[in-house]
Parts: structure tokens; C-alpha cells; sequence
């Protein structure tokens, strides 16, 4: 079985500060769950976070740049720093990942339909197997759509994309845990 | 002023056989009436042409495969073929827009949220300057979601993520034509 990894996406407190994001605590949560799981078999969860200089928005020292309380990062996990939508784009993300002998990416965060969207489409077109956990990323309402119809309608999208080198899935995270588990 | 190449996305036969695309045929005759100008003008219009067999669907050399009769390619335009959903993923894509001197890619075609979604994703992680055509994409209704909140979604989405090395912009055709004959 290939080495999974957990990445957790811009979970920052500014990010939730800026908007309501639907079931952000529940979100959080379940995040943490797995989080734990994870570190308790040893395998790798890293922290993606967002630099926002260039948007003026989740600067770097302040914060709301930091990540949750809920999810505090521990000794052994990794913060990857990024400044884009897409976690690969000019990060250390894909060698970090290759150095972790990773074989398959579990990814869960904030928002859905940005930087969550956008790094499944990075991590595809860097040829990983990525599995999105459907109850651990979340959005906010956007012009004349609601956060529901939006994770909703990505879980959907996520599972009809064409697989690259690998197999992408939705899984929701009691299902995720329990194939971790066996 | 940076050379524009217009791209055209996945506009094939089986495309709009499969399912009831929205304004198909008027988002044709506005990707059509672009692609005339660019043509006039010397810019470079390039096809994007998927090969679904891992899909057992547009299977090249089948009539679904083909680019609809409406945006036929003529002699100079420039085809090329990708089997995910991102045009640039292990495509001739990147290097044939720097032969030709590209600097800002126009991007039209279907499916919004598939092939064109992870395109524009794929461009912006390459740094590309892009500019989404707002009314020459389309794409099917979806489960729980409309086809024209989809296109208006995206076309507030794009407008909104961080740029890379370029900017990222969302015109309708008639802003973008303005934009070359001036």
C-alpha cells in the first residue's frame, strides 16, 4: 500500500475570520481527527499556509497568518509556505513530498473551491494519487451560489476528473480513517 | 503589447452529442468570430482536441472526436491533443505557445468546470498571462447545480484567484475584440 500523507490547506485564523465558512468548526475537527491518526502511525501531515503579501491579506508574522488553534501544527509535522492558489506552485511541496516517500496525497482545507480546488489540480498534473476527504474542506457563499452547493458540487467534480498517473477519489474521512486502519 | 493565442478547448462533436450544453451554439459563433480576427490579424488560433479512450469516449478517428463543423480548423491553426483534463499535462501545449511567442493566452471551449477550469489552473502554474473569454465556455447541467450558475461561478471565480507571473482576467468577446483591433 502506497505511504499516504495528510495536507491541510490554509487553515488559518484569518481565513475564518474573513468569512463564515460553512461548518468551519466541525470541519476543524474532523481534520484533527485524522491529523491524529496520522501522527500516531507515523505517517506525515504537513500544513500548507498562505502567504497573502500579495493580496494584502494573511501577511506573513501577523495573526491571522497563523494557523488554528484547533489544528496547531506539533513538533514533527511540516508547514509548507505558499503564495499562490495551488500549494505546488514554486513551493517545496512536491520534493518534500518525494523525500517523504509519499504514494498518495489525502487533501482537506480551505476554500474549497480556490486553493483546495486548485492544488488538487496541481497534485494531478504532478501525476499523484490524490485522495479529497468530502467532509474536511470548506467554503464560504459566493455571488449566487451557497458553501453547500459548492463543496458539494466539487466532491462531485473531483471524482468525474480524468485520473492522471494515479487514481483521484472522495472519500468522506470516517471512510478515509478506516482504510488507514486496516 | 504581449502576442495574444487563442485557445479552444475540447469543442468536439461528442461534447455537445453527450449532453445539452448551454448557448451552444451562440458560444460557437462567438469562439468562431474571435477565432476569425485572430486569423485575419496573424495571431495564432490552436484547438484543443481530447482523446477520451481511457474514457471509451471521443476515441480518435471517431465522428464524436472531431472539432464541431461550426470552428473546423482552417490551414494555419494549430491542434493539439491531450488525454486529461488540463491542456498542458504532458502535451505539446507549453512549448508551441513559446515558438510561437505567446504572451497572453485567450481560453474559450468546454466543459467550464473540467477541461477548461484545470486549463486555466494548468496556464496560471505556468505562469501564462490569461484572459478567460466569459461568454465563449460552456458547459452541462450538474448535479444540484444549473449550467449557467456554473459558468457565472467560474467566471467570478477566475476573476479572483492569484495571479502568477501574469494577470488573470475575465472579458466578454466583444471587450477582448475591442482589446486587439485597438
Amino acid at each position: 500500500m502506497e505511504r499516504k500523507a495528510l495536507l491541510i490547506i490554509d487553515m488559518q485564523k484569518g481565513s475564518f475570520a474573513n468569512a463564515v465558512r460553512l461548518d468551519a468548526f466541525a470541519v476543524m475537527k474532523r481534520i484533527d481527527r485524522v491529523a491524529r491518526e496520522f501522527r500516531a502511525r507515523g505517517l506525515p501531515v504537513l500544513h500548507i499556509r498562505h502567504d497573502g503579501t500579495k493580496e494584502n491579506f494573511l501577511i506573513p508574522g501577523t495573526v491571522e497568518w497563523e494557523i488554528v488553534d484547533e489544528l496547531r501544527p506539533e513538533a514533527k509535522d511540516i508547514v509548507v509556505e505558499k503564495a499562490a492558489n495551488d500549494a505546488f506552485y514554486r513551493t517545496e511541496l512536491d520534493a518534500t513530498l518525494r523525500d517523504l516517500n509519499a504514494g498518495e496525497l489525502l487533501i482537506t482545507g480551505c476554500a474549497t473551491d480556490f486553493c483546495v480546488n486548485a492544488t488538487v489540480h496541481g497534485a494531478l498534473t504532478r501525476d499523484w494519487r490524490v485522495t479529497i476527504l468530502s467532509d474536511c474542506h470548506t467554503t464560504a457563499d459566493r455571488p449566487g451560489l451557497g458553501a453547500r452547493s459548492l463543496i458539494d458540487f466539487h466532491n462531485w467534480l473531483w471524482a468525474e476528473l480524468t485520473p492522471t498517473g494515479g487514481a483521484i477519489r472522495v472519500l468522506d474521512s470516517e471512510s478515509a480513517l478506516a482504510a488507514i486502519e486496516s
